[in-house]
């Protein structure tokens, strides 16, 4: 029994999170170790088989170095996606992507089985094992970043709704007929609380009286190179403008996940994605906003949580992965 | 065995829903069956143990009758409902009735097991059972009455969300801002479609311009008593102001139930209470919304059904009570 331990590799997952600049990828054990981490450029205009074929040769090296027993492999991609057809139905970000069979091209030369989701829904998923080690029964969790996504945990399971599009918390409308959003329509909670919201937002307030916004015109005097995290070091430092732009921003975040709050009364909301770096700037409006509300219960029940993990992606997609596989 | 099957008497629950004005009362077989059905009034400020009393007897004088083998009781209240306790946290229309434990009094009477759940949650629940036969797998239900309350079945199950609050689809904001809500925040979608928000929307509407109100005035000569059937009437027979008023409140109905689909992605949206009976001036502004939403996948999935039945809620508490005592 001994000696057959002893021949046992561990079995781990691959999980790969493709975003349009770059890919996320690595191994990691069903306990959540990580045993090799890697980041590559996403070359999208290179197409989707170049791209599976860059991850699959990645994955055989891993494999060939031995250490681990491949259990499966779990892809998230930005974009509506079939994860029963393992492929994608539309995607703004990965385009010309969409139509791929990633199931079988990364299966077939592997030879492990391949679970393919969306971007938002694994990220989310990580964090809930990683950050909350599935103890609440219900999350929101929203992903901000150029867009703003989201992913449902509902009684403990990831919740994909009929056809896995579930979890468009960015394209909640927050303000009918207000500002444009990437998808097209207008008022959607992206286009004030997606990074170029933000941007879109302190442009504005910048030029309104520039003399306010000193501070960040002096961290980045190019007002077309402004970043969300301009911003909360700005705000950090007193400056009037950004934490006016923080405080508009997050109050439409708050009605956003009011609204998410009211319909699915969850235990946790969990925010990622590198715009909750910006920490209390966008935290506190949100926390403000939930404690004036008349439905105690629901609001009382549910917190705010900022993960700023950035392995919640590919961890999510390797863990969906083993458990399809089991 | 032929002689036992003869001496048992069929299984059957009674399923109670509670609001304001009256309560409906029925017995219900688990295939659908209905057995006995009444209607008694609320009498909300007798208080809730005069309340019990009253059900208690009525269903005593049924089970005396014979004819059936009480399951179990299920019984919807309009309110936030602790359903692991079996009381009224929160209730801006059972006054009084909030704290009182619904399940013991009506339990250690009646000598079954009881189950105590927010009215919409049941009246979702029947609708889920009696008009879609459990088929499709995601549901978003919402009642359209005073208020505007909704319940969600996912994956075949009724969510109730961490507290039991889940559902609150009238309090969605489809415009910050807006108008008053009974709920004391303003521009929640039961502010727009909630009876008292279509009518409050009628009125200015028809103060207006009275000249296009002309039917509508003479179906309904006093304003003050104006109710959405009398503008359903109007809008029928062509009154322009009535038609305004349905567009304006079917378009914020369109705008949350857009925000419920994108977020859960469900198989059918279905439509219970008495405002659904304004049939396609209801469901017009939002079949046309949804069709020209980017989010393809989604909404061709969504299909939005009207269910007028008025017993969804007594039969869904029935057959709620039925599953947990099984």
């Amino acid at each position: 029994m001994a000696k057959r331990l002893k021949r046992t590799r561990a079995k781990a997952a691959v999980g790969v999170d493709a975003g349009g600049t770059y890919t996320k990828i690595g191994v990691v054990t069903p306990d959540g170790r990580v045993l090799r981490e890697a980041q590559i450029p996403a070359e999208v205009q290179a197409g989707p088989e170049a791209f599976a074929g860059r991850v699959a040769g990645l994955v055989e090296s891993w494999t060939a170095a031995g250490g681990f027993a491949l259990a499966g492999l779990g892809l998230g991609l930005a974009g509506d996606v079939d994860s029963e057809r393992g492929r994608l139905r539309f995607t703004p970000n990965l385009r010309g992507w969409d139509g791929f069979d990633f199931r079988k091209a990364l299966g077939r030369r592997l030879g492990c089985r391949v679970a393919v989701e969306n971007d938002a829904n694994v990220a989310v998923w990580g964090g809930f094992i990683m950050e909350l080690k599935r103890k609440p029964r219900n999350v929101v969790g929203v992903t901000l970043g150029t867009g703003v996504g989201g992913g449902l945990v509902c009684e403990g399971s990831l919740y994909r709704g009929s056809t896995g599009s579930a979890g468009e918390i960015g394209h909640n409308v927050v303000e009918p007929g207000g500002e444009l959003c990437h998808c097209g329509r207008r008022g959607c909670l992206e286009a004030y609380v997606g990074s170029y919201g933000i941007v879109r937002l302190a442009r504005r307030v910048v030029e309104k009286d520039p003399a306010r916004a000193r501070i960040l015109t002096a961290l980045c005097p190019e007002l077309d190179r402004l970043e969300p995290r301009h911003l909360s070091q700005a705000a950090d430092q007193g400056d009037e403008a950004a934490k006016e732009v923080w405080a508009l921003a997050g109050g439409y975040l708050a009605i956003g996940l009011a609204n998410v709050v009211l319909l699915l009364n969850p235990d946790v909301i969990l925010i990622l994605g590198g715009v909750s770096r910006a920490g209390r700037w966008i935290l506190d409006p949100v926390e403000k906003h939930f404690a004036a509300q008349p439905f105690r219960t629901a609001f009382a029940r549910a917190r705010v949580k900022l993960a700023a993990a950035t392995r919640a992606g590919w961890i999510g997609a390797a863990m969906l992965a083993m458990e399809n596989a089991a």
